[in-house]
């Protein structure tokens, strides 16, 4: 599955990879936010699953290909914000990236079932999975 | 829903919302691409049918809420290609995403039992469905 990400990785331009990247990011931010909306204000159910639902497709995606070598800079326009640190530390990163994975499905799974306190619990967990990573990885 | 999706929206700001989806239909197109790579060369089942689910994962969000008055026009550094038709045919403009959404999650459901022919023609069936509405909605 490595060696297949590669080649799919290799269609694309090292500036694409960074946006791309971005996108997922920041689309699963929204759907972070909405997800807190419904929490702290009305619960709509569907709403929250299909916004849990997007969180996790986006993160079973394989965007590990999207750090490639290349992409650890600002090509052009394009700025990134990943610290040199995450293309140090491969095994960390892999960690951090399959808890966020595993909380990101939680979510989903416990999303279904609608009831506001349960994910409002698993929805903690997952925001506390990106800021594991950010406070390492990411600079401001 | 609708009302609820409006109240979730009013939390973000109209230059936010023209992000996340460009930032959304941009993690689409990643994932189309994939897609892509895997019919044209060798196939991988798994990212394959993680691909169309995110495809359909965030077809399914709601992304109807990202396009509220304010969003017609450019922000700032924040461009829009959104043509001011999509504002002027509400009913157009939702057939053509029901037709999509429909499409996406065909494609997720065939890319769960592996057939590259059948993923294939669902595939195209997503393109076309992309492809329709920027035709009408989305300038250069
Ligand atoms: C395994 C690491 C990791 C995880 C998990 C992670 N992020 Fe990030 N995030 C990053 C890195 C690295 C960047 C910088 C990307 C770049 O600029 O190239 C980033 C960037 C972002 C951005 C800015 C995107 C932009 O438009 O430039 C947002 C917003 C964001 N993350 C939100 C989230 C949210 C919300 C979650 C969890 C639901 C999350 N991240 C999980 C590492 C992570
Ligand atoms: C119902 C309408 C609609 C559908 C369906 C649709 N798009 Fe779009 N797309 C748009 C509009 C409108 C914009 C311009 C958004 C903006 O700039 O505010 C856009 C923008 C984009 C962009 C540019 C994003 C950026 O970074 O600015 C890409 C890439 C894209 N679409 C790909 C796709 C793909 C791939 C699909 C299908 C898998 C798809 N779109 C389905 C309407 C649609």
């Amino acid at each position: 599955a490595l060696a297949l990400a590669t080649t799919a990785a290799a269609q694309f331009k090292p500036d694409e990879l960074i946006q791309y990247r971005q996108a997922g990011y920041l689309f699963m931010s929204w759907n972070m936010g909405k997800i807190k909306v419904n929490l702290d204000r009305d619960y709509n159910e569907a709403q929250v699953a299909d916004a849990a639902n997007a969180i996790a497709a986006i993160a079973n995606s394989g965007m590990g290909a999207l750090f490639v070598p290349g992409t650890e800079h600002d090509i052009g326009e394009v700025k990134t914000h990943v610290k040199p640190a995450f293309f140090e530390n491969p095994d960390d990163v892999r960690e951090l990236a399959m808890d966020f994975n595993q909380k990101a499905n939680e979510l989903a799974k416990v999303a279904q079932n609608g009831d506001p306190n349960a994910v409002g619990a698993a929805f903690g967990e997952v925001g506390k999975a990106c800021k594991a990573c950010h406070d390492k990885y990411r600079a401001d």
